[in-house]
């Protein structure tokens, strides 16, 4: 999936991984230009004036911003700033194309790389300097219609962890000292590594409010030829949600790749012994492969004559490709396949006859056996505390921590305070959009004071 | 198109750009794919040590190339290059990764931004500091397939210039001066602007031979296990490809735009008038727009009330959508609409029973028609010259210029040094894989001495 590179924080995506971004790609570009949003290219390169202009935003990128001062030998007279995401790189041309009420909505895109020049624990995917991503960037004449497309972009979000990456995420709000710096408010869609006993955020959905409107001067003229700001959002996936994938799914013997995004979805292996008819079993390789080929399934076949067949199993396995087809001598002779899941280990013999259908099936069953297990696994880690005795017991076993809430920024302030550790902090991780019920009288875990909602709390990456 | 940014050289691709652009990346990504070309993402950035290790390509490189220094507010250990390409980012993997003769070939390709801070004349698509390209870097076995991948790339790239572009194009090899810094050869497709009178490159198709594997020690064992050293291409097209058709297409009402990279294909305009059905006029131009669009035609119908049919072909014509239909009571009344072509002003009436196969056609004339006259004016701008006189006259006239060359790089220096003025020295463009006859005794243009090939020359962007 991935080399270490020699600069520190910085790794190669290689074939493997990046087909599985090209993949969720297709899927939300198509799904994006629907909803009438443009792709475009703007610069990586930010100049310190404009950087500098929203100060909340600023404040939360700048130990992270990458200088160029120098090209070739000479001193830049300003030195330039590499975008860690793009605000304030578009919005003085928002500010410049928005004219009348005409001009919106503006909805753009962008798929490109960012730069964030993080000192703690790179990651490979989860937190690495450099990462590609998109994000788009969005400008309305109301705010009803800004908050319709953080949902409607949210729910894209969870249809790429739920329906591609085959991971349960809970959709929900950021806390006020968890949102986007500068933004009105935060959605995002959260996943939970039950190994490590870790939340991570998937991806994220902003309602921007005015806040860079006023900064950046962003007015229209309304249908009434008054002068009017606009409301924006922007929202934004990243090559993370690879890096979930591999946390959520891996075991013991590698990686496992749900096959709605897999670089190869079926690795066909000939199975010879000394007797049989290897050039018969080379050739119903070949044509499984063919056939499933038209049918629009990834299937390659691994041919090489100087591995062993169980050699080649533990390798396929190792890079999770979901489903293995095995042909021997009695295969041959009974026109059929076997099929061998990634997932469970299930076996099957197929007749050749129904191969694609087979398989398609099976591939199908992969992928939702996927979520099914990995959305156990995720609830098993719940758990429901209302006090502080309990957060800390529960922080103790790794859980996911749905606790009632005050919902004020200093007691989140003082939680992060009173759970510092070699661990990291604990933090809310969200305010699911479903909540459960909050009887009266709730007391808010940390504080005392009363509840107003349910709150996910945990430690994570 | 664009957008001017706030950093000279940088420039904001627009929708309307970046829609061409991905038009042309779809089918180049899905031919390549066919070769079984993997596409991969490497970092953004280079260490210095990397950086140098080839001489010739960092002496090609060098003045060009931006450095991070700072992150936040701390200085960097070593200051980090921003790649002006990828082949020192690359190679060191490539020499890990490849160790026998089973791991070849290997053929990566990424589609990235590159940085080059150029200081001479930024010019939109064709010069930024900044720009959007696909990088493909291939290792082979033996030299016979890296000269053939070399010359089925080219192909490719005509086939984007000519096929979706409409631009004429020459495949050549470059000269020794003009070849890619640190390669073995390069292949190019060249263009031509006739109203500036210059040559510009299209894109590249470098075979590297030996020097990065030597540089970088890519060995493998070959089937005989002896220590071989691979051979390497490189190849590359940017969004400078729009740039060129901007520049060859667009006439004195703005942009024309070729039908198959158009955003918008086809524009549908009502054309109501006082007593008009206006209702039944915009009903007509909404299903026109139905009717295309499920027939996989890229059109819209600019229904906005408050411009004049008569402002809007301006509009539209300026923006170069290849095709408008106007809709209007008597097309209405007849069941037809009335189409007008961008390119040459020809307006037929349609029967509506016949829309889809009559607008695809038309599309087709379109797209070819804007080949023939780009061909046509370029063809009339080739020169043959025999000598230096005859040269420096039609340099004058900013002819393209094909002379006799004996192909020796102290020469093409001379050739440099001698044309040197305001507009720019002149060079050597390509040596063009179909060759003119050559009688033999013929005379090099520039030296007298035996001349061993036709060569393209002129001023060049």
């Amino acid at each position: 999936m991935i080399e270490y590179y020699d600069i520190s924080g910085c790794y190669i995506l290689r074939p493997w991984a990046m087909s599985i971004w090209e993949n969720m790609q297709t899927f939300f570009d198509a799904e994006i230009k629907k909803m009438k949003v443009k792709n475009c290219y703007f610069p990586l390169f930010v100049s310190p004036g404009v950087l500098q202009k929203e100060k909340d935003h600023i404040e939360g990128f700048a130990p992270e911003v990458a200088w160029v001062t120098k090209s070739g030998e000479s001193d830049l007279e300003v030195p330039i700033a590499i975008r860690p995401t793009s605000e304030t790189v578009m919005y003085p041309y928002y500010s410049k194309w928005i004219r009348g009420h005409r001009d919106l909505p503006l909805k753009l895109n962008q798929w490109c790389n960012v730069v964030r020049w993080e000192f703690s624990n790179p990651t490979p995917f989860i937190r690495s300097r450099e990462f590609l991503w998109q994000e788009g960037h969005t400008a309305f004449a109301t705010k009803e219609e800004a908050d319709t497309e953080v949902l409607q972009i949210l729910e894209l979000y969870r249809r790429i962890y739920e329906e591609f990456l085959a991971i349960p995420v809970t959709k929900g709000r950021k806390s006020e000292l968890e949102k986007f710096a500068g933004g009105l408010y935060t959605t995002s869609v959260e996943a939970f590594i039950p190994n490590t006993g870790r939340g991570i955020q998937g991806a994220t959905s902003h309602c921007l409010g005015q806040n860079f409107a006023k900064m950046f001067e962003i007015n229209f003229e309304n249908e009434k030829g008054e002068k009017s700001m606009v409301w924006q959002n922007s929202w934004a996936y990243s090559t993370r949600t690879i890096g979930v994938m591999v946390m959520v799914h891996g075991d013991n013997k590698g990686l496992v790749l749900p096959p709605k995004v897999a670089a190869l979805q079926v690795i066909v292996i000939p199975v010879p012994y000394k007797d049989a008819d290897t050039q018969g079993i080379f050739d119903a390789c070949a044509a499984t492969v063919a056939i499933l080929s038209d049918a629009g399934i990834r299937a390659e076949a691994d041919l090489r004559e100087n591995y062993s067949p169980g050699w080649k199993y533990s390798n396929w396995e190792m890079k999770g490709v979901p489903l293995r087809i095995e042909i021997g001598p009695r295969d041959l002779a009974n026109n059929q396949v076997r099929a061998v899941r990634r997932d469970n280990g299930e076996k099957a013999d197929i007749s050749r006859v129904f191969l694609v259908e087979q398989v398609k099936g099976m591939l199908e069953k992969i992928q939702q056996n996927l979520f099914d297990v990995a959305k156990r696994k995720r609830d098993a880690c719940i758990e429901v505390v209302k006090t502080w005795d309990e957060f800390i017991k529960a922080l103790g076993q790794k859980k996911l921590i749905l606790a009632p809430w005050c919902d004020e920024e200093e007691v989140e302030k003082d939680v992060k305070a009173r759970t510092k550790g070699e661990m990291g902090a604990a933090k809310s991780l969200c305010t699911p959009f479903e909540q459960p019920e909050l009887p009266e009288g709730t007391k808010c875990f940390a504080s005392g004071k009363p509840a107003t909602k349910w709150t996910y709390w945990g430690r994570s990456y």
